[in-house]
């Protein structure tokens, strides 16, 4: 599968190694015979850490961790001066998830690193595996923590005393499985970043391509809503006189798919409603929605926001709207995706270039380092779901894709630190 | 308010007695200023069992209790071999109910028979005031429970072996608060039952009217929906790519809200709503409904389930659709019927012809006895809720409504008792 051979020292991919380590891995945190909940800074947290920093260790890698528990696996490159190239994941998961989102980054991290190993390459980058800590944000809020704390978009001051639902706090859990560490977020410059990642989507599964090149992330915005109504008896209140939140609220759910299939490739989706007081023979007097808009371009966002308000506002003038988070789309680096593409091609691999749906740690790193992904795809684009799936064979194409990459931005960016 | 007076030996309702002993009962499981969490069986619902027992012995009366609770009062009447006239409804409220549903009935009942007491007037029929068990059904399904066994609805078996959420059986809850009966349901005939109740809708508010003369109860349609649709990451999957089933479900409120206003009077209501896995970035994949359709027509009934089913399947062939429920509608005895209006109108009191909407022991009780009911107005139409008001002149009028076509019914009855 891989285009090269580590017999005559030019590194390669070992799918069976990488699936291995896939497969093993997965009793940390093992959830019935395919799913994983291995939630951030947990026992199984720590289980997988240990495992991650022991492999480092044997291929020669200096380990840094910094206050949020990120971890940095450095293999040293012929030039120490340089900032290292780095790639990375995660390896938390969902309450019920798969053995492939985050994971996969990681361990075809190690796969590379391997594979220079083993052909006794040294580059001139020192090249870095990063685990970014909770990316989730099923135990501790928000998602993407570790990577935000890193990149400036959380101050770790704040992010430390956020608890889970038991009252232990991110710190308090860091310190239960000895991964506080002493560096300050930032404290590690890249020369550029890459992440290996399923698409947890359906999109290149259902058009049979091999290799998702991925240049932006979507911007994403989300609003609170609460549908007001009157409650009273089913039966004794005439359909002509009723005031139901809950009929309100369902064509605001309709307005809300009109408003997104009308700026494709934007997407909204209600993923959440709760009616009170939720008896079958009450008329419901109130419903909350959670919204989630995303768009890759930021006017299309703000448009996509502001009509879905206004349908809101058409359809129940008394319903509250509050937006409770947005985050601009991320366009990640030219040169670093053209890199990726060139490597895809000349692998022969099918590829597209396209938006990821989904938030990833790369969206934080790319304000801080020229950032690119790389996607593989998912098997019905389950995701978040303990039938997530990406074969042998596709993990092996991602992983090859990302050693090509790393080799290529190698000789690439020491041209430019040598003319710079 | 009343048109007569208990000075010269006519019986009378005393507004200001009536309204006393709903506020003063109201102790009995208070909650907050105006509401009631008195639930079936419960120590609140045998304090005010005590007390009702105590107030009718006072007057006179014998006590009968059967095997599911239901306590019968009896007001001699002058010809022990005639059934007695009956009046009655429930003590229990709604987890957070107000102070009118069913305990106007009751202690209506009482002021009756203090009316005819206090006036040393016998009628012919013994009169019996009834507490039927667990109306509200919120603690024990199902509802109109105490009523539904006496009546045949329901085997007693079955219903005392019923558990509420903590496990105990309405057979250990009967024995807790001292109300295990003797008589087997069923055990006393009635020559009429009569039931005064809030009207629990806006109809007689809203039209000014002070007694709805109540012919007939509503059918009632209960069906189970589930909604199938499959769960993705809602950044992930383009629109065109979705089968959300929340926005199926959406279309399916709107269909129920359309079928039943083109069968008015009906009315349709999705009062449940559940979805999975309820969390704003996912695409929900499944979602279940709980429907609640009436009619007071039984074909109509019919004709409402069918087009709901089959705009059901329509939106979503994939969708489950289970009747779980179904009660014909009740057309009330028209000679208790016109006996209500025509002591109403002799009263000079605005009245309308109405079907209830919800459903009461009295439609149990037309199956084995010659029923009807008297309405009163409700605040805003609410009910099942603690701001449930009804004016101390509005229960009085129905009081004076209920005693008046008591007495006229005693003389009516006895006519028939004499030419049969």
């Amino acid at each position: 599968m891989s285009g090269v051979n580590s017999m005559n020292r030019t590194p390669g991919i070992q799918p069976e190694r990488l699936w291995g380590d896939l497969m093993s891995t997965a009793k940390f945190g093992a959830l019935g015979e395919t799913g994983m909940r291995r939630l951030a800074l947990s026992n199984e947290d720590r289980q997988v850490r240990d495992w991650f920093v022991a492999q480092c260790r044997e291929l020669g890698c200096t380990i840094d961790i910094d206050q949020i528990g990120n971890i940095f696996a450095t293999y040293p490159g012929l030039d120490a001066s340089l900032a290292p190239i780095a790639m990375g994941s995660h390896l938390d998961t969902q309450p019920a998830g798969g053995r492939f989102d985050g994971i996969l980054g990681v361990l075809a991290g190690i796969e590379v690193l391997r594979s220079l190993h083993d052909a006794s390459v040294r580059p001139a980058h020192p090249i870095t595996v990063i685990v970014w800590t909770n990316e989730e944000g099923s135990r501790f809020a928000p998602a993407m923590m570790g990577s935000g704390v890193y990149c400036g978009a959380h101050q770790w001051e704040t992010v430390a005393a956020t608890c889970d639902k038991s009252g232990v706090s991110v710190a308090q859990a860091l310190d239960a499985i000895g991964y506080a560490g002493e560096h300050e977020p930032g404290f590690m410059q890249f020369s550029a970043y890459l992440e290996l990642h399923i698409e947890q989507g359906p999109v290149l599964e259902a058009e049979n391509i091999e290799i998702g090149v991925v240049d932006a992330v979507q911007g994403v915005c989300w609003l609170d809503i609460k549908v007001p109504g009157v409650s009273a008896h089913a039966g004794g209140r005439p359909m002509t006189m009723r005031d139901d939140a809950l009929v309100a609220a369902s064509k605001i759910v309709l307005a809300v798919e009109a408003v997104a299939s009308a700026h494709l490739p934007g997407v909204g989706t209600i993923g959440y409603i709760s009616a009170g007081p939720n008896s079958r023979n009450v008329i419901p007097g109130t419903v909350a929605l959670e919204v989630d808009l995303r768009h890759p371009d930021d006017a299309e966002l703000s448009a996509l926001e502001n009509e879905v308000t206004a349908e809101i506002k058409r359809i129940c003038p008394a319903a509250e709207v509050q937006r409770v988070w947005r985050k601009p789309p991320v366009t990640f680096d030219s040169r670093i995706v053209d890199a990726i593409a060139a490597r895809t091609e000349a692998l022969g691999y099918s590829a597209r270039r396209m938006v990821s749906g989904a938030g990833h740690d790369a969206a934080h790193v790319a304000g801080i380092a020229p950032s690119a992904m790389i996607f593989i795809p998912s098997y019905l684009g389950l995701s978040h779901n303990v039938r997530e799936y990406s074969s042998p064979e596709q993990c092996a194409q991602g992983a090859t894709v990302l050693l090509g990459a790393v080799l290529d931005l190698d000789n690439l960016l020491l041209a430019d630190s040598r003319t710079g």
